[in-house]
């Protein structure tokens, strides 16, 4: 169970870094937020901008089709960014598949149940990398999908 | 050596959480950014925020009424605000004295040595925080001061 968190921390870190060099590789500056979790000050794992936007960004890596989010996390990365005046996104990598971005406001609710992304909802209502930083606009062809 | 190194980062780190609360105290947000002058890519210590304003700052906190900055971590904040769409300030915290913060442009240069803040040059050309989150505005009564 130790060894399970662990390994999924040691995969959330290395998403993370992905992402971080993606945005710098895009002409984004981007930094890794230090205490992430562990602040009793409301955080997030990173921050983008480009001069004319500015982003806050909490980031999963999972190999299943569902990550569930606390509400908790959910709370502080909202406050942080409404504080700090940044979009606030959540981040889902999904194994083989890629990074898909979705708004926090976005995130779909079960009954009894924290907030989550599926990869459904995630290809549905989501962003690719290049949608989130405005290189293009993805034309949905089938909304129900 | 070695141990005066430990102690001396230390002291940056205390200083640097000590503005990090600063800024949340009064309504910024702040993110300490992690892996900060290890990390191929541009970095700095602090980034703050409040809806209308970013800034990044590098933090020093020192004893003596000097202190000097190696050209290439200026050089690497100045290029990570200006891809991320930072204003680059140097906070440098005196001992006894607290903090002052100075645009790196503004940095003193002296002959054959790296940039400084002296703690004269700081009251003069420096802000202090409340000036810098545009609280009020100092009125200096002595330019040559």
């Amino acid at each position: 169970m130790g060894k399970k968190r662990i390994c999924t921390k040691k995969k959330g870190t290395k998403a993370e870094r992905e992402l971080f060099h993606l945005f710098w590789d895009n002409g984004w500056g981007c930094a890794r937020v230090a205490g992430s979790g562990s602040s009793k000050r409301p955080s997030t794992d990173l921050v983008a901008g480009n001069g004319s936007r500015v982003l806050a960004l909490e980031c999963k890596a999972i190999k299943t089709d569902k990550k569930y989010f606390d509400e908790d996390s959910i709370q502080q990365m909202l406050t942080f960014s409404s504080t700090f005046g940044a979009e606030p996104w959540i981040a889902v990598r999904f194994d083989n598949i890629g990074w898909f971005f979705v708004p926090v406001e976005n995130l779909k609710e079960s009954k009894g149940k924290s907030s989550f992304v599926s990869l459904d909802f995630a290809r549905k209502k989501g962003k690719t990398f290049e949608e989130l930083i405005g290189r293009f606009e993805q034309i949905k062809l089938n909304e129900d999908f």
